[in-house]
């Protein structure tokens, strides 16, 4: 087993059999030690935390495989804290698609001149690059197209996808009586160029409430998963 | 005649007839005393730089008026430093479609990750909000259409009427041996809910250089219109 990157929030090494694995950390996106899904630093370390978000992970990506929605998800392992999945390369150096329902976080401080915060907003996609020295700019279907990143019939499939999920999950909360406002998905490219969804859906990358009360990650993966 | 609004590089009146008359300022913007056409704010002034805004601008929009492009121009008094233009209202509270054709400006700021500082760009277009306080923030095709600020139909005939006078300005500059590197141009809606195009093209909206040297925008009105 081959270390290839150590990432924010998980480790990866590439299996002998060409899969992958990830190892999830107890570390989270934040700042001064305040958990924050939309950072773009390691926050704090909260125990617990790796398996709380693998768990919430394989049960969402099980779901998706049930209604053939193409994830690079091949297994998991709760007590080691680890996820073996296919082989992907992302777009670019890596791109961040987010579905929003609610206007808060980025959107909130791009738009406040047309928005009120927490406006209900219609399943909307964007899309920001991964690069943290440019605070993860927001990008254009075409500025994707013309810096290659990604094609324009892409482009559409990544946004389609993006709302089916995002949909999936929103659903899946609410049946617990919370309410999504934002998620925060990655997909790749596999051995065959289709596009599938890879990393996590955890409380990590998406913004929750109950009862108007932000779900902190552990928490949220407690009532998801509590039968 | 009556005052309606005083912007940082401009002065607006309402004409008895229903017209405006822009009163254009010798204010241009910047900071810290050096021009900048991609600045927010009010950085210098220039003895000159209002009727030499004038001056290009009256040159721009009658050559699109032969073209057929639709402008709120109706004429120029140069000695007054004064355009009458037709009404026509703004999407939302403003916008700037950006044509680009090397990579400057915010533009590299936002994707320096992907591309090289002056890297040619293909007539590439983008739309920022006018907003001092969010910096100009870039927008989707998607998000002006869900915050009601231009429809799909209204994205497109911008984007379209954008990269023309784009390319006609930048052929008229490249007649005198000046390379267009960017430029800013704003639309709005007139009377019969047609777009087109308003405020000016001049050395404030748009990045110039002749063999390297960036032209400031004194310069630029010297040289375009030296016969």
């Amino acid at each position: 087993m081959k270390h290839i990157i150590s990432g924010k929030t998980k480790d990866v090494y590439e299996l002998e059999n060409g899969n992958y694995l990830l190892q999830f950390k107890d570390d989270v996106t934040g700042e001064d030690g305040v958990f924050d899904p939309g950072a773009n630093t390691v926050g704090l370390t909260i125990e617990g935390a790796g398996k709380a978000g693998l768990s919430l992970t394989k049960f969402f990506f099980e779901k998706l495989k049930k209604k053939n929605i193409p994830t690079h998800y091949i297994d998991a392992n709760i007590d080691e804290a680890t996820m073996t999945v296919t082989p992907a390369t992302v777009f670019g150096e890596g791109l961040e698609i987010i579905c929003r329902f609610r206007a808060v976080g980025s959107f909130l401080r791009r738009y406040g001149k047309y928005v009120d915060e927490g406006q209900p907003l219609d399943a909307f996609v964007e899309v920001t690059l991964k690069d943290d020295e440019r605070k993860d700019p927001p990008i254009s279907k075409d500025a994707l197209h013309m810096l290659g990143i990604a094609t324009r019939e892409e482009y559409d499939r990544l946004k389609r996808l993006t709302i089916d999920i995002s949909q999936i999950v929103k659903e899946e909360l609410a049946a617990k009586g919370i309410e999504l406002y934002d998620i925060k998905l990655e997909f790749g490219r596999d051995a065959n160029n289709q596009i599938v969804l890879i990393d996590e859906i955890s409380g990590g990358n998406m913004r929750a409430y109950k009862d108007g009360i932000y779900m902190e990650p552990l928490e949220l993966t407690k009532i998801m998963l509590e039968s």
